[in-house]
């Protein structure tokens, strides 16, 4: 007798070729214990109740008997590294890797699922650009025909266009590029950016709450349809359940001097806090959790000085900015703000970030003209953005 | 009496600014006169019944009559042309943008929507490349780091990487890059490709068959809820409804054979014609729509000469290659092919069209061992794919 591990795609189930006379031979049983691992077979066999619950497969209760079994295609080399050595008990690596891209695809549904609902346009930008939006430093540089071109670090620019095309809620999910030397995980060089730019009526609160609503449709969704896949992964990476407030109290917002006087009452010198350091973002992350029992949360009005050049100022206290970062178990995983959409003002702020104005005049001029499209008529491209977005990236 | 074309995304209505005595004071007529094309304004009025069919907006039978205006947002610097330079009657270019983005938008759900329900997996594959996969002349190269990387001219191995990891059926719309410097639409350097890859069972035609579904639910959905954006578009460029057969006859489908001989009736000399240039792709196109009335088709079986090392020969004859193109209105939208799994043949086909096997060892590897992720068990990371897969441009 002989028990076979089959798997297609990320569910497995044990089956057993036993010597039976007239049906499987001695010689097939021999033949079968000595297929190569990772061999692809075709098997004709009876469904039966396994006598006991199997943890090796991910169909613990039932068994194939098998009857017919074909090799399809066999294995041509070693395998780089012994099984054994790689497996561990009760962990199916396999079965994991297809469950996280499930989750990433399933995130990617709910996102547009949601945006699609709310009145937003899924759109394209270029990644290739003329021009180093951010720092030199940190943007790739691509040989283009007898010129230069840079690998867009995020569609900011791009999406802020649209807006002031007049399309008032888009989004992107595409590739983003940082060329930061750096080994540690918020730092990869390419990355899925998960995207979104909208006009604000009122006031940007309006894209916290609208961001807030998609984490939650999100969060919901997750639980709701990808439990399986979810239950997967913490086979192999152990974690609590993901836990958010929902009812009348809603998500918890704090602003960023209340984050900071969270840390503080834990011990820490204000003096030497200055912007939140990932050290320090998880360390608010634990605080938060033991204090109001939710691994979800935002902090807004964080200083201006640590913001790029195109957020707007807090109009009630000009050294705060209109801008919001959205935790998950004490990770910053978007982080977003109103921006500057007065051209003057840009100016200003750009020379004082030293970024030349004349080098970004095509974006300048968004916004000193209206939209990129040009009518004989009185229209809607610029005036009502006070621009709120968000740069969500996968690895939340 | 001023009369205004308000615009927000693809609407606009006309509107009326009547001097009425305590209500509209004749200045504020003066003033709304005044008002720089492109400015943003908020406006209360009342919306009434046109006395005429109002052709210049797009709500034809309506009008507003104005009580309230603000200026939003004036226009800082003159328009770079004049607008009635670049308004031409009844062509709004700002509307048309607007409904090409939503067919764009479209699309890719219509894309996602069959995909989803048929059993396929979004995946995102890496843009940044340590190899040029293609000829180098056509790969951009990019600084990184000490080092050179190449950005994906698409993302066909990484796909059939997912598939020897027991995916089975994925697909990705993201960016893909071709440097070549080429001013024709066909060849832009950066451009939407929307791709699949699936396992083959028995015989390529499952693929054909799926891609044919899909492009049949696509021209469905598009008829059905995108028909106000097809008519916006058609304004400014003027096209025939598009056509394509339904009902048990279904899609036209030719061998490359056929499709020679159509042309060669129509009275182009056989040997000049090779494989199939843009021109004679049209004109295949003109006289498939003109014999069959339809202008979507399917051509398979093109010479293998004309086709990347990958592709698999016809077994039958083995100048042709189980491979296929898709047309609409004489444009090919698609091309695909059955990949060649023997590590042996791909190896052999490599160096004949001048690929170091060594460059591509990782690509190799991946035939020669199964999929990339290894358990102790029996499993289908290999065989049944005799792979399908497609690259779809956005220019359809």
């Amino acid at each position: 007798m002989v028990f076979l591990n089959l798997r297609q795609r990320s569910d497995s189930v044990q089956a057993l070729v036993i010597a039976t006379p007239g049906q499987v031979s001695k010689q097939m049983v021999k033949w079968v214990s000595g297929l190569a691992d990772e061999s692809i077979v075709l098997v004709q066999g009876l469904v039966r109740k396994s006598p006991e619950l199997i943890k090796s497969t991910s169909m613990e209760d039932v068994e194939v008997h098998v009857s017919q079994i074909h090799l399809i295609s066999g294995i041509d080399m070693r395998l780089p590294f012994s099984v054994e050595a790689g497996s561990r008990v009760d962990i199916d690596e396999t079965s994991t890797n297809q469950a996280v891209f499930k989750l990433q695809s399933g995130i990617g549904d709910l996102f547009r699922q949601f945006l699609n609902n709310n009145g937003f346009l899924g759109i394209h930008t270029p990644k290739l650009q003329g021009a180093a939006t951010e720092s030199g430093a940190s943007v790739f540089n691509v040989s283009y025909f007898k010129g230069n071109a840079f690998l867009a670090p995020s569609p900011q620019l791009a999406k802020q266009m649209a807006i002031a095309a007049d399309f008032e809620r888009v989004y992107e999910i595409g590739p983003v590029f940082h060329a930061e030397d750096a080994n540690i995980h918020r730092y990869l060089t390419e990355s899925m950016g998960v995207d979104l730019e909208m006009t604000i009526e009122e006031h940007y609160h309006e894209v916290v709450e609208l961001l807030d609503c998609l984490f939650l449709s999100i969060f919901r969704g997750l639980k709701e349809n990808y439990s399986h896949e979810i239950s997967i992964v913490r086979k192999q990476f152990p974690a609590e359940e993901f836990k958010w407030r929902e009812g009348p109290e809603g998500t918890l917002k704090l602003t960023f001097r209340q984050a900071i006087d969270i840390i503080v009452k834990d011990g820490m010198p204000k003096e030497i806090l200055g912007d939140l350091n990932m050290e320090n973002e998880r360390r608010l992350g634990r605080l938060v959790k033991a204090k109001y029992d939710t691994d979800y949360f935002i902090v807004d009005k964080s200083p201006i000085e640590f913001r790029p050049f195109y957020t707007m100022p807090d109009p009630e206290d000009p050294t705060l900015s209109n801008s919001y970062d959205f935790f998950m178990r004490g990770e910053k995983v978007l982080s977003g703000a109103q921006r500057i959409h007065d051209p003057a003002l840009l100016c200003e702020k750009m020379c004082s970030k030293g970024i030349d104005p004349e080098s970004m005049k095509a974006y300048l001029d968004g916004f000193r003209m209206g939209s990129q499209e040009h009518r004989s008529d009185i229209d809607v491209p610029e005036g009502p953005q006070k621009i709120g977005s968000l740069s969500l990236y996968d690895d939340m």
